[in-house]
C-alpha cells in the first residue's frame, strides 16, 4: 500500500504543470460567451464594437464605427469592424489583440466596458479555433504608416504569433482600427440578435454613429447628439473598501516614504487630519517606513480605516448619460408614447462608487399585451443573455409596479406596453462572468437599482392615471352628446326656443366642463404623486 | 487634434500590461464563488473537501475526511481540513496551493473534480485577501518526513510566497494532507448551508467517511459502502468533437513521424482503416509529415475527421455511481418510503462521453407540501448555487411529472414528498462558472438529462398508483366495515342466524375481498406502465 502511495504522490507531481489563460479560456470558452453558434456571433460583434467604442470616447472622438458581416458559408461568417479611433500603436498591436489576460484597463479604478483584458482576445481565439484561419488588424495613429497585421495566438504559450506584418503609406494621417476576421456561427435577426444588440448599443450610446452591413442589407444608427458625455476620471481606492489581503499588497509596493504618506497619497478622501485619525486608533507610528509595518500593525491600521469618518468617493470618475440623452436615445429607437427618465447621484458599495439611471418608454407602438421589454445596461454596453441571474431583473421585478398603474404578477416583470431601461455605471462592474451579461446581485446595488425605478415609476403614473382619467371623460362625454339632440327636442317643445339653439349650447356646456374636469384629475394626481413618494421611500 | 490623439495612443499604450491570474480573480471573487460571506464560507470548505476526495480517490483510497470549523471573531472562522490521502511531494506543495492556474488536470480527458487548477488556490487566495494570513499545508507521503508549510500567494506575480518550512518526523509513515487557515464568512446551519453541503456530499460519495466539527457540535457522515467505484481512466480526444484550431495544435506538437500515425495515436477510435479512409477523402498523403500540412489540408482533414464513420468514444473513462449505491446514499441521509435510481449508458456530446444518474426519494418523512427538493451533482460534487441556471433544472423543469403521478405547476420542479437526486459525469463538465455551480445548457446534455428522469418517474409511477389504489380500498373497507353490524343485525333477524357469526363471516369476507383487489391493481399497474414507456420514448 505505502509503496504503491509513493508512486501515487510522486506520479501526481509529474503531472502538474501551469495553465496558459488563453488555454483555460479556449477550452472554457462559454465563460466569455461562445458556447453555441448564434450567441458565439453576437459575442464577437459585441467585443469588437466594445473595444472600437471605449478607445474612440476615451480619446474624445464621436465615434463613427462600420461593421460589416457576411455569410461564406453554411455556417461560416466574414467580419470586418472599422473605427476612428485613436489607432493602437506598432509595438502593442500584437499583444492588444493576441495575449490574453493583458490591457490597460485592470489595474485601474476607472469607469470603461472593457474591464478584463480578454473580451478582444477572446474573438481572435474563437476565430482561429473555428477556422483555423489569422486575424487581421490594420491600425493607423493620425501620423506614420499604417501597420497590417496578420496574426494568431499561440495558445500553449499565450503569446502572440505574427504570421505576416506590412506598413502601408498614410498620406492621409489616417487614425482608427480595422479588425478583419472569420468565425464560425449562426445568424439570427430577432430576439437575441446582432440587429437587436446594435439597437440598444445606439440607445445607450446616441454620441454614436454605427453603420451595419449585415446579410440582409445596411442598417443605419445616426447619432442623435453630437457631444460625448464627459470622460470618466480615474479614481483612488477607498478606504471603506479596502480588503487585508489588498492593502498589504498595496503598502508594500507605496512610494511613500512612510505611513502617513501612504494613507495620505495612495487613498481617496484622506487627508492630513483622517490619516492622523487612523494612524491615532490604529496605534501606528506616522514616521513608521511601510515596509516595516507588521501584521498585527496592518490589521490594526485596517480596522482603523473602517471606522474612521471619511467623505464618500468622489464621483466625477463616473460618466452617466444624464436623463436627456436618455430619452434621446430611446426616442431614437422606440416608438411610444410617453418617456420618462431617471439618473440617481452616486452611490458607494464597497468604496466602489456606482450610479443608477433608468428610462421608461410607454404607450404607442408598444405592445400592450405580455411583459414589459428590458434593456439592461452596464457601462453603456447592452446585457443580452443571463437576464435571470442579473441584479436588474431581481430590482426590476422587486418593485411594486401596481403602485404606478401597472399590471404585474408576483415576482415578475410587469405586463403593459413598456420598455424599461436599466443602466448600471461603475468603475468596477461586478459582472457573473468572463461574458459580462448580468450584475451579480450586491444588495446596495439591487437597492439602489428599485429607488431608481420607483423614481421613474412615479412619473409614468401620472402620464397612465392622466391617460386613464381623460379615456374616462372622453366616454362619458361620448355619451351624453349621444343624448344632446333628443334632450334639445325635448327642451324645444316645452320652452319653445329652436331646438337647434339649445342643442349648441349643450354641446358648448358639455366641453366646457370636460375641459374643467380634466384639469381637476390632473390636480388629484399631483396630490396623490406626491403621496406615492411617501409610500415608496423604503 | 491630431496631435491630441497621437499621444493618446501613445498614452494607452504605455498603460498596457499583463494581469497575473491570481490578482484577475482575487478581484473578480465572484467567479469562484466569493461574493458574499455565506457563499464564500461555504466555497472554501466545498474546495478543500474536493481536493481530498479527488486525491485520496485517485490513490485508491477509501477518503476519512475531517472537517473543524471555528469561529474565532464576529465574522472570522478558524478552518482546518485534514485527509488519509496520498499526500504532495515537497517540491510541489508551493505552486500545488499557490499558485492560479496551474495542476494535473486541466490538460487530461479524465472525468475528475478539480478541472481549472484554480480551486484550492482560491481558498488561499481568499484566506490572505480577508485575513492577511498565511495558509498552512501539513502532508506526507507515507515515507520520508512530513512538510508543514507557511504559505501566501504573491498575487501580482502569481507565485507561491514560503513564510516557512519545517519537516518533522514521521515514524508511522503518515500519508495524507491537512489545510489550516483562517478566513471571513458567515455561518448558516439551515438552506445553503455546510452541514447540507456535507450531506449531499455523504450522498454522492457513500464510501467516504466525513466527521465535521461545526459550531454547533460534531456531526459524522459514516461510510455506506466499503468499495471505492472503479477509476475512471484517461481517454484521447475523439475526432469528432475537435475544432480545426486544437487540431492545428495537435499537428504542430505530435510526436508521430507523418500524418497517419498522428491519426492512430492521437484520436481515440482511429484505428488504421480509418485513418486511411481519413486521409483518402482529406487528399493527403500518409507519409506527410506532420509540420508540413497546410492550412488547406488541414481544413480538409478536419472535415474528413466529421464525416467518416467511427464508434463512439470509449466509456469505461466514466466512474459512475451505480443504481445501487446512489440508493444506498440516499437511504442513508434521506427518510423516504419508496427509492428508485437509474444509470443510463453513456452518451456523447462534441465528442465528449458523459452520463446520467437519476435517484428519486418519495413519501416517508418529507415534506408533501410545496416543491420537490432537487440535489445536483457533477462529478460527484454537490451544486448548491446557480439552480435556476442550470441544465439540470431546466431538464427537471421540461419534464411532465403529472405522467408520473405527481402534481406540477406548468415549467416549474414538480411538487409533493420527493427529492429528485442528478448526477451528471464527463471527463470535460461544462461548468457555468469557475466556481462549479451549475452546467451550461448544451441540448444535448438536457436531452439525456430528461430521458434518465423519465425512467426514474416511471418507476416511481408504480409505487405512487399502488400507493393510491390501496390507499382508496381501505377507504372503501372501512366504508363497508362501519354498516357491517347493522347489516349483521338485519340478516340475523331474517334468517335467524346468530348476527355475531353472520358479522365474523362479512368481516373475513371484506379481508379477503380486499386482498384479492389489491393483487390485480398491481396487476394493471403494470400493464399501464408498460404503456407508460411507450407513451413517454420521445
Amino acid at each position: 500500500m505505502v509503496e504503491n502511495l509513493e508512486r501515487n504522490a510522486e506520479e501526481q507531481a509529474k503531472d502538474m504543470k501551469e495553465i496558459s489563460p488563453a488555454e483555460f479560456f479556449e477550452k472554457n470558452r462559454h465563460f466569455l460567451g461562445y458556447e453555441n453558434p448564434v450567441k458565439s456571433l453576437l459575442t464577437v460583434v459585441k467585443e469588437a464594437i466594445d473595444n472600437s467604442l471605449e478607445f474612440t470616447c476615451d480619446a474624445g472622438i464621436l465615434p463613427e464605427i462600420f461593421i460589416s458581416l457576411k455569410q461564406i458559408g453554411e455556417d461560416r461568417f466574414k467580419i470586418s469592424v472599422k473605427d476612428n479611433g485613436p489607432g493602437v500603436v506598432e509595438e502593442q498591436v500584437p499583444r492588444a489583440f493576441g495575449k490574453v489576460l493583458y490591457g490597460s484597463r485592470f489595474h485601474k479604478l476607472k469607469q470603461s466596458r472593457s474591464l478584463f483584458g480578454i473580451g478582444i482576445k477572446g474573438v481572435c481565439l474563437y476565430s482561429q479555433l473555428t477556422t483555423g484561419k489569422p486575424f487581421k488588424v490594420t491600425t493607423g495613429i493620425g501620423k506614420g504608416p499604417i501597420h497590417e497585421f496578420e496574426m494568431m495566438i499561440d495558445v500553449s504559450k499565450n503569446e502572440p504569433h505574427i504570421i505576416s506584418h506590412k506598413t502601408l503609406k498614410n498620406p492621409e494621417k489616417w487614425h482608427g482600427t480595422m479588425l478583419e476576421f472569420e468565425v464560425e456561427g449562426k445568424y439570427i435577426e430577432k430576439g437575441k440578435s446582432i440587429p437587436e444588440f446594435l439597437k440598444q448599443t445606439a440607445i445607450a450610446n446616441p454620441y454614436a454613429h454605427i453603420i451595419y452591413d449585415g446579410p440582409n442589407g445596411k442598417i443605419d444608427f445616426p447619432a442623435a447628439s453630437k457631444e460625448l458625455p464627459k470622460s470618466p476620471k480615474e479614481i483612488k481606492p477607498h478606504p471603506y473598501g479596502v480588503e487585508i489581503g489588498v492593502l498589504r499588497r498595496m503598502i508594500r509596493s507605496t512610494k511613500a516614504k512612510n505611513v502617513f504618506g501612504f494613507l495620505k497619497n495612495d487613498f481617496s478622501r484622506v487627508g492630513s487630519t483622517s490619516a492622523e485619525e487612523i494612524l491615532k486608533i490604529a496605534r501606528v507610528e506616522k514616521n513608521e517606513k511601510p515596509l516595516e509595518v507588521n501584521h498585527e500593525e496592518l490589521e490594526r491600521l485596517h480596522k482603523a480605516m473602517q471606522v474612521v469618518k471619511l467623505i464618500a468617493p468622489p464621483t466625477d470618475c463616473l460618466s452617466p448619460l444624464g436623463e436627456e440623452l436618455i430619452v434621446k436615445g430611446l426616442k431614437k429607437e422606440i416608438e411610444a408614447e410617453y418617456f420618462a427618465s431617471i439618473s440617481r447621484s452616486p452611490a458607494v458599495y464597497r468604496g466602489i462608487p456606482f450610479q443608477v439611471e433608468v428610462g421608461l418608454a410607454y404607450g404607442g407602438k408598444l405592445d400592450p399585451s405580455g411583459e414589459a421589454e428590458l434593456l439592461r445596461f452596464a457601462n453603456k454596453v447592452p446585457l443580452t443573455y443571463h437576464q435571470g441571474d442579473c441584479a436588474i431583473t431581481q430590482a426590476v421585478e422587486e418593485v411594486d409596479w401596481r403602485r404606478y398603474g401597472l399590471q404585474q404578477s408576483n415576482g415578475s416583470l410587469p405586463n403593459g406596453p413598456l420598455v424599461i431601461f436599466v443602466h448600471f455605471i461603475s468603475v468596477w462592474v461586478p459582472f457573473t462572468t468572463e461574458g459580462k451579461q448580468a450584475i451579480a446581485a450586491y444588495p446596495d446595488i439591487i437597492k439602489e437599482i428599485k429607488l431608481a425605478l420607483q423614481d421613474a415609476g412615479r412619473k409614468i403614473k401620472i402620464f397612465i392615471s392622466k391617460r386613464r382619467k381623460s379615456h374616462e371623460i372622453q366616454m362619458r362625454q361620448n355619451l351624453f352628446e349621444k343624448y344632446i339632440p333628443e334632450v334639445a327636442i325635448a327642451l324645444s317643445k316645452l320652452s319653445e326656443v329652436p331646438h337647434e339653439k339649445i342643442k349648441n349650447n349643450l354641446e358648448k356646456l358639455l366641453k366646457k366642463g370636460v375641459k374643467e374636469g380634466t384639469e381637476e384629475t390632473l390636480e388629484e394626481n399631483e396630490k396623490s404623486e406626491e403621496n406615492g413618494g411617501e409610500e415608496t421611500s423604503e
